[in-house]
């Protein structure tokens, strides 16, 4: 291990501009135009892959592929499966970037790049940290399973096709995911819970066209008024959702969770801070940390209908939508959720104009006893790259694919979180450390030791 | 006379070819992007002017110029000042255009462009038919002010400082607008009322960024959510505007005005045909007419806020915002409304966001007794122009500039309506018959004389 840790030290350089190349490849994965430069990410990856010694290919599906590496040491030692992403969410809005989302650039000591921290960082360090074991000593510690997918950003189905159809390959003694935040700066840490996810896209649509708002307008419906008064149905005025059925099955928080989350010392100013936000508004009777991951919501991620460029224009609307996500904790059912959802909007359709209804398939909550020999493993590794034990936390984001591993392979995920929170992860100016970068390679190395 | 309309006839194919020129000129007012294509029009116009016999100038301010020409042949016979526009309504959505929208184009019979209808080609006809007189009989039977300003679609102030300076330059006996649509194919009309107008925009702001909705999702409010729930206190379920104090001064409906408005037999297939729309909405106790001429209303022309395109981003927006008119009737002050909706706006602010309203300078609405002499004479010209005598109509758009001009000059415009209804004004598609084109000439031959 010390050699291993000597050749990172040797290599930080050269590490650090691999990362920045595969940063600079957009691999945006909800937006078809970039389709071709998401291949090139996963591309990328398997050659990378390969490069450190792994056997490395592409899984191939309906939408973009998922990477899949081995390297077996041994049939005796224990197996690691490693998963990471190698897509990234959309740049927009691009004016709000200080510098360019798909150029890489260090701005006081910080990496600024779309992906950065949202995967691309941590899932290059445990392939690095691997090529650190095969270089310096020519083996691995352990037998190591990767892979790497190209839609967690945007709810595609090929991980779920390959983690089935490849169950036998893939199977592991445990699962290692790097992409949560850790718990403060220099602090990591290990998430025993994530919220579930189902995603909705209303669409409200009136005349035929957009109409002449002062010949027209009084006298056909209007499709954006509509959309509001529609969304307005799915929270109480406390914000707690007024959807019918939205909230069955959800878990109470017990006594012994509720400490758990209390003892993660939320700093209500220093959150806010991180959200630029002047206030916390959440559903009554609810701690901030509780709301965000124990409680589920339903938030609306965009909203859209009409002009919305600059100046006037004096229309009504053909149609106008909005796109939904709710967050869902133990026990709801995801589909229930969504069919809960659907219904409430099409109830409560207001006259005069036709309510369409597009659902995401969703998955459900993670939750696990983080009190397990594997979770110590980690929390030990975790110890000795940064200093510091690993916080327990429980995360208001959302893998969905854990529970197909779960599922298909039997496995919970030990949920690691390597770098510093405030990562401005899916917003503009998105934030890593290369000594987070660093640390999560030393993590790896120790992990595998 | 005679020679005039002979003119005409000679010189369908070169003006129809003029018209497709001033077409292809995107003069879009709102956006300032085609600032320099909007000049363009001006200059375009002034030059058009000129060639036909005027004095013309551009009249600059703080925006687009407006143009001027005049033509006195002699000061004892009596003065018409013709208004139009030369800008358009922006394209948008273009992707919903069968053609391009500054290519103009025949299809089926039609002319298909941006600004065809409103209001390039009506007032283009107006400076033809002066230019038929000039050519086939040496001079005009009358004396011509002309007046076309480069602001109507987006609410600018040039031409309001231009009617303000110009005061006596710009006197007249009649003001002449021919910016309103016909009655029926072939059925011209006389519009005797306009709805007014005033604008605003709506902006809800939150985190100071996008936050990722799975770690702040419940624990912040959400922009596009509290601006739903604002727009839904506009109106209450049967479309009326809940705004207190909107309706103060709504003159009532009486009965004459009522059987007029009945007279203009509305046939409700046709129109919803025309609105690509399945049904009626509006106001309870109020007919289809009444509701476009005689009622106000509180239209959103676009509403936007966080990740709109393709796919999903699982954000809270930083903000989310709507472009809101209301038109107004007699005897609404467009001020005290504008007040109105900015207090019920600010009231209403859900906690957790902050709120900020922008009004536009708004307008009041036009209202004048249809039974006058200069109206019996534009009633006779389109008699002429058309076989057809005109049918008495009330709008529910609205022309600003109306009010400038009684305000500065004293003088209440005809309205004249030359072109088919059901030409896609503001819409994609926007669509404008030649020979419409060639009767709004003659309709100017005629009121010439």
């Amino acid at each position: 291990m010390k050699r291993a840790l000597k050749h990172l030290e040797k290599h930080k350089e050269g590490y650090l501009k691999e990362l920045f190349e595969f940063l600079s490849i957009p691999s945006v994965s909800a937006q078809s135009s970039y389709r071709d430069d998401a291949r090139r990410a996963a591309a990328w990856m398997r050659a990378r892959l390969e490069r450190a010694g792994f056997e490395a290919e592409l899984f191939e599906g309906d939408g973009l592929p998922t990477v899949l590496g081995r390297r077996i040491e041994d049939p005796k030692l224990p197996t690691l499966l490693l998963y990471g992403h190698y897509d990234v969410q959309p740049p927009e809005p691009l004016e709000e970037w200080e510098t360019k989302p798909f150029e890489p650039t260090l701005v006081n000591g910080e990496i600024r790049a779309r992906g950065c921290a949202d995967d691309k960082g941590p899932t290059l360090a445990m392939v690095l940290g691997a090529e650190c074991w095969i270089e310096a000593a020519g083996k691995l510690p352990v037998n190591l399973k990767v892979i790497i997918e190209g839609e967690e950003e945007s709810g595609g189905k090929v991980v779920y096709q390959c983690v089935h159809d490849r169950k036998a390959d893939l199977a592991a003694d445990a699962l290692v995911i790097a992409d949560v935040p850790g718990a403060a700066e220099g602090v990591p840490s290990i998430c025993y819970g994530l919220r579930g996810l189902v995603g909705l896209e209303l669409i409200v649509r009136g005349p035929g066209r957009d109409l002449h708002s002062g010949f027209y307008g009084g006298t056909v419906a209007n499709p954006a008024t509509a959309l509001a008064r529609l969304v307005a149905t799915l929270h109480d005025a406390d914000g707690r959702v007024a959807v019918p059925g939205f909230y069955d099955g959800v878990r109470k928080i017990d006594a012994k969770e509720r400490a758990r989350l209390k003892a993660r010392a939320l700093d209500e100013a220093e959150f806010l801070a991180g959200a630029g936000a002047t206030e916390t508004f959440g559903e009554k009777g609810f701690t901030t940390a509780e709301r965000m991951g124990a409680r589920p919501t339903c938030e609306v991620n965009g909203i859209y209908g009409g002009y919305m460029g600059e100046g006037t224009k004096t229309i009504i609307p053909a149609r106008a939508g909005c796109k939904i996500t709710c967050r869902l904790v133990p026990d709801q059912d995801p589909t229930k959720v969504g069919e809960a959802v659907e219904r409430h909007l099409k109830e409560h359709a207001p006259p005069g104009v036709a309510v369409e209804v597009r659902r995401s398939a969703g998955a459900p909550a993670f939750y696990m006893d983080p009190d397990t020999d594997w979770a110590r493993k980690a929390a030990a590794a975790l110890q000795a790259a940064f200093g510091h034990a690993p916080a327990l936390t429980r995360g208001g984001g959302s893998i969905p694919v854990v529970a197909a591993f779960k599922r298909e392979l039997g496995l919970d995920p030990l949920l690691i979180g390597t770098y510093a929170p405030g990562e401005r992860m899916h917003s503009p100016n998105e934030r890593y450390y290369p000594d987070d970068f660093f640390r999560a390679i030393r993590t790896a190395i120790a992990l595998y030791a």
